[in-house]
C-alpha cells in the first residue's frame, strides 16, 4: 500500500518552518520583556518586533528584494538581532560578515555572495573606504553611527537609526518555501579563499528549537531557559552565534547585547542584568575571569557553553571556582553550528578530575544529530574512546554545499556524510573528543602522530610559554613533527628540554616513539586566525623548507 | 527576484523529519541507558532498538504494510514505546486506542481507522472477545500476555514476546515523505461518535523537539532533561502522552513504564528509580499523594506537568508541600497535544498565592505556537486577563482534520485557525487561563455565565461534596444554570444553602447577578468521561426537561 496522507481541512494552516514563525507567540508572552544594548539603553520585545518591520521597510526602500543578499558588519547588537529576523523574513539572505578577516578577503566574500546592500557599523568604515571601489554589486550602504555625532561617510545612503525611525513598523511578511536560503557566512578555516556556507529557513528553525532542547534540557549543565537572561559572547557574525539569538528570542527571554567585546563592560553587564547564559571562546572567558578577579565581580550562576577551541581543564576549573557553570560545545561553520555539548549526567558519580574531563570534552550529540568516526574508507571505528578517525555527521541543519564550489561541496559530502576534517574519538557513552584536525595529523614512518597530544606534551616542558606542532615534509619519513615554541622570558630552549615530557610519554606508551622531536623553532609569538586559533596553515607554509636530519630512534 | 535556493552537493543528506530520525545518535549516546517496566525488569536502549526492529519484522510477517493501521491496546509499557517507533518507522499508522471507551465505541474507532492488526494486552481480551466479530477488517491479533502463563485466546495469531524473540532485530527502515501520517487517535470530547485526529511524522518530530525545548527550557519549573528519569502517568494511548516518550527517547534518558496505574507501585517505582519527570491528570496526582502520606514515600525532586483537567490551588499546594515541583500544561487531542505550560519566570517576585495562581494556569505558549482569543466573528479580544473568548491556535503539530469528517474538519479550522472550543483569557504576560468550554457557557438574559466559576462557588457551599453547573433551556431567559450537586453525608441541601457563596460573589461584583441559582438537583455521584472529566454532555441530556420557574432577581 502507499503511505497514508491526511485530507487537510481546506483552511487548515500548514505552518512552514520559516524564521518568521520563530516569533509566533512572542508578542503575546514577552511584549514587555527587555532587550538591552551595552550600557546605552534597552527596549521591549514589542518595540523589537516593530523595529524588525521598520528594518524590512527601510531595506525595501533601499531597493532590497527577495533573493538578494544583505550583508551586516556590526558588533553584537540589537540591530544585528533585528537583521537576523528582518532580512530572511523578507525572503532575502543575510550575510554575516567576519569583520576580523583582512579587508581584501571581506571584499572577496561580499562579491562572491553578491551582496547588494550593506549595514555597516562606524568602526568598520575604514574597511568600506578601502574596498567599496572593488564592490561593483553594492547598491546601497547604510551606516550605523551608534549614536556618535560624526558626519556620515559620503558613500552612506543613510543612517540606521534615522531610517528606522522614519520607516513604518508594519511590513507584510509572507509565508514562503521553508527551503529558501536564509543566511550565508564565509569560513576561513581551510586553504585558499574563504568558502561560503548557507542555511535555509527550515534549517535555522530546526536548529533553534533543537538548540533550546539541547542547551535547555539539563538541570546539571549550562542551559538557556525561559526564566534566563541571555548575552552572546561568540560574535553574531560567526555562524549565528550558536543559534542562541534565535532560540532566546523564540523563548522570549531577556537579552543583553554587549557590542564590541570589552571585558570590563561584559562583567558589568553580566552583574547588572544577572545574565544566566552565554557562550564564548576560551580567550574571552580568560579575559572575563581576569577582570572578575581584579574587580571582585560575582560570576556565580552564569552558565556558559565554550566552543571554537579547546577548553582546558585548568581554565574550566578556574571558572568553576568562580561559580561559572561551564561546559564545552562542538560545532563548526558548516554545521549551523550546534552538534554536541558536554553534559554531566544524572547518575554521574565522578571525581573532580573526571568531571573536568567530561566538561571539557565535545560532549554528546544534540537531538537529530548522527555522528560517526570513520577511517579513510568510511568504515566505522569502535566507540571505545581510543580509536580515532574522522568525525562525519548528519543533521537537519548542516550546510548543503559550499556556495558555488561544486568540487569542495562534493568533497564535504562524500559518501552522504558531512566530513568535519576533525579527528575524534567517541567513548561508549557517546562522549566525543576532538583529537586533531585531519590536515594537522602528522604521518611519519607509517605511524600517525596526534599533533594536539604532542603539542600538549611540549607545552608542559620547562621554559615553554606556548607550543604548536605541525608536520613538515621529510623525504625519508614522509612527514616529521616540527615544534614551534614561544619561550618563557629569559629561557634558552633546547631540543632536549622539549623532549623531556615527550620521552616520558613514549616510555609510558602514551604516544608513539616516532613522536620524539628532532626539529624545533623558537618564535616570538604564534600566529592566530581571525577566530583566535593557532594558524597551523601559516606555520606549515612558513616552515615548509625545513628538513630534518633526524630520524625516529 | 525569486527566492534563493542552495545547489545541494549531490550526496548531501537532506534529513526528512521522520520518526526514525528521533533515534539518530541514541545508540551512540545511550546504548546502556535503561528502560524499565514496572517491577518486572529492564533492558538497555541497545536492546530497545533491536526490539523496535523485531517488532517491525514480526508485524511484516503478520502481513503489515506501509499505509496500514496497526492498533495498540496496552497499558503504559516498553512494548507501547516499541510500537510508538516501529509502526510509523515502517510507514504504517499507529492507532493508540482509548481502552476506557465503551467496547462498542472501541469497535467503531477500529473500523473507522481501518485497523488491520491489533496488539492487545491480556487485560483487554474481554473487549476483543466482545467486538472481534464486528471487526471485519482485522486480519491479525497479537496477544500481549505480560508474562502470564494462561493459554492464548483462540483468535490470537501469536504472543508478543515470543514473536519478538523469534524475529530479526534488523529491519531495513527507509526514509520517506515526512508528511505521511504516523499516528491516529479518537477523541470522545464532543457529541456523537468519537472523532479521529491524525498526526504526520513531521508533526511528531517537531512536537518532540519543541516539547524538549518547552519542558526542558526552565530551571524553575518542571523539565525533562538529559540528566533526568522519565515516567509517564498520562496514558500512552492518549495523544502521545504529551509526546514525552518520543522526547525522552530522543534525549536518551532513563525511562520507567508503570503499566497499569497502581498508586502504590507508582510511588515505589518513583522512589526506587528517582524519577525526575512525569505528567498526569489531577486524579492520579491525588492518589499518589495519598499513598505517599500513608507510606512516607519521598516525592521531593519530582517534576510534574498536570493536564487533562484543572489543577486546583489546593492540590498544587499540597503537592508542593511534599516537594513535588508542579505546573499545569494545556493541550488537547487535536493539538498533539502540547500548547502551553505554566512557568515561573526568573524575575517573579510573587506571593505564595500568586505563585499558585501562575502554576495552576494553562501557562504560556510553547515555541512556534500562536494563540488568539477571539469573539464569534474572529475578532481579537484584549489580552487583559479578563476579556474572554474562544482560544484559537496555530502550531506546526495540530491535527489537519478529523479523519473522514469534512464538515467537522472545516468547522475545526474555520478561518485558518484551529478552534479549541475552550473559552479563555490571556493576561499581558501571555498567561492563558481556561474559563469554560464553549458549549458549557450559559447564556441567560443576554449575559454569559462562566459555568466553571459558578460551579467553583457552589462547591464551596456548606454541605456540598461536589458540584457541576450546566445550562438548561429556558423559554424566557434562553438558558438558566442548573446546579447538580453531591451532598456530604447526612446533609440535606437547599437552594438557599447553595446560593450563599453565589450571592456573596454577586455582591462583590465577581459574577453577574444572573448567576443566582433557581434550579438544582441532588445526585449520588457525578457522571465522568473516560478521561475522568465530569460528563456535562450527559448531565445536559439527563436534565434537559427541567424548566425553571425562577427568573433572575
Amino acid at each position: 500500500m502507499p503511505l497514508r496522507f491526511a485530507d487537510h481541512a481546506a483552511e487548515a494552516y500548514q505552518a512552514p518552518l520559516t524564521i518568521r514563525h520563530l516569533l509566533d507567540g512572542v508578542l503575546t508572552k514577552a511584549a514587555d520583556q527587555q532587550i538591552i544594548y551595552r550600557d546605552q539603553g534597552s527596549y521591549s520585545y514589542r518595540e523589537f518586533l516593530g523595529r524588525v518591520g521598520r528594518l524590512a521597510n527601510l531595506l525595501r526602500t533601499a531597493g532590497a528584494e527577495q533573493g538578494e543578499t544583505i550583508a551586516v558588519l556590526d558588533w553584537d547588537s540589537h540591530r544585528y538581532l533585528e537583521a537576523y529576523f528582518a532580512v530572511p523574513m523578507m525572503g532575502a539572505v543575510i550575510q554575516t560578515v567576519n569583520v576580523r578577516l583582512p579587508a581584501a578577503q571581506i571584499a572577496y566574500t561580499l562579491n562572491h555572495a553578491r551582496a547588494e546592500i550593506l549595514l555597516v557599523h562606524r568602526d568598520f568604515f575604514p574597511i568600506i573606504d578601502a574596498i567599496l571601489p572593488s564592490l561593483p554589486g553594492v547598491k546601497k550602504v547604510i551606516a550605523i553611527m551608534d549614536w556618535a555625532d560624526d558626519n556620515l561617510p559620503s558613500w552612506a545612503s543613510g543612517e540606521y537609526e534615522a531610517l528606522s525611525a522614519a520607516a513604518s513598523p508594519d511590513y507584510p511578511f509572507q509565508d514562503f518555501d521553508e527551503n529558501a536560503i536564509a543566511s550565508t557566512f564565509y569560513t576561513s578555516g581551510t586553504t585558499g579563499n574563504p568558502k561560503g556556507v548557507c542555511f535555509t529557513h527550515r534549517q535555522l528553525v530546526l536548529h533553534a528549537i533543537a538548540s533550546a532542547a539541547t542547551f535547555g534540557a539539563s538541570s546539571a549543565g549550562p542551559g538557556l531557559g525561559v526564566d534566563g537572561v541571555y548575552m552572546p559572547l561568540t560574535p553574531m557574525f560567526h555562524v549565528h552565534a550558536w543559534g542562541a539569538p534565535y532560540a532566546a528570542t523564540m523563548l522570549g527571554v531577556k537579552q543583553v547585547y554587549p557590542g564590541r567585546y570589552e571585558p570590563e563592560l561584559i562583567c558589568k553587564l553580566r552583574c547588572e542584568h544577572r545574565v544566566t547564559y552565554s557562550h564564548c571562546v576560551p580567550t574571552i572567558l580568560e579575559m572575563v575571569i581576569a577582570v572578575a578577579k581584579q574587580t571582585g565581580a560575582d560570576l556565580s550562576g552564569w552558565k556558559m557553553t565554550i566552543g571554537g577551541s579547546a577548553l582546558t581543564k585548568a581554565l574550566c576549573a578556574e571558572g568553576r571556582r568562580l561559580g561559572i557553570d561551564l561546559a564545552s560545545g562542538y560545532g563548526m561553520s558548516e554545521t549551523g553550528p550546534m552538534i554536541s555539548r558536554a553534559v554531566r549526567r544524572f547518575d554521574d558519580q565522578l571525581e573532580d578530575d573526571a568531571i573536568l574531563t567530561t566538561l571539557t570534552s565535545s560532549g554528546v550529540t544534540a537531538p537529530l544529530v548522527s555522528a560517526r568516526i570513520v577511517d579513510e574508507s568510511m568504515n566505522d571505528v569502535p566507540h571505545d574512546g581510543k580509536s580515532s578517525g574522522e568525525l562525519v555527521l548528519r543533521a537537519p541543519w548542516l550546510t548543503p554545499c559550499y556556495t558555488g564550489d561544486e568540487k569542495a561541496s562534493q568533497e564535504l559530502w562524500r559518501g552522504g556524510w558531512m566530513h568535519t576534517q576533525d579527528i575524534a574519538t567517541i567513548d561508549p557513552r557517546g562522549e566525543i573528543r576532538i583529537r586533531d584536525r585531519l590536515k594537522d595529523v602528522i604521518k611519519t614512518g607509517g605511524e600517525w602522530i596526534d599533533s594536539i597530544q604532542l603539542e600538549e606534551l611540549v607545552a608542559t616542558a620547562q621554559g615553554v610559554a606556548e607550543a604548536s606542532v605541525v608536520a613538515v615534509p621529510d623525504d625519508r619519513w614522509g612527514e616529521r613533527p616540527l615544534a614551534v615554541v614561544v619561550a618563557q622570558p629569559g629561557v634558552t630552549l633546547t631540543l632536549d628540554m622539549l623532549n623531556v615530557p615527550v620521552m616520558s610519554a613514549i616510555e609510558n606508551g602514551a604516544i608513539t616513539r616516532y613522536a620524539k622531536l628532532d626539529l624545533f623553532k623558537i618564535v616570538d609569538e604564534l600566529p592566530r586566525t581571525s577566530v583566535g586559533k593557532i594558524d597551523k596553515k601559516l606555520l606549515r607554509a612558513r616552515f615548509a623548507e625545513i628538513s630534518g636530519a633526524g630520524a625516529p630512534s
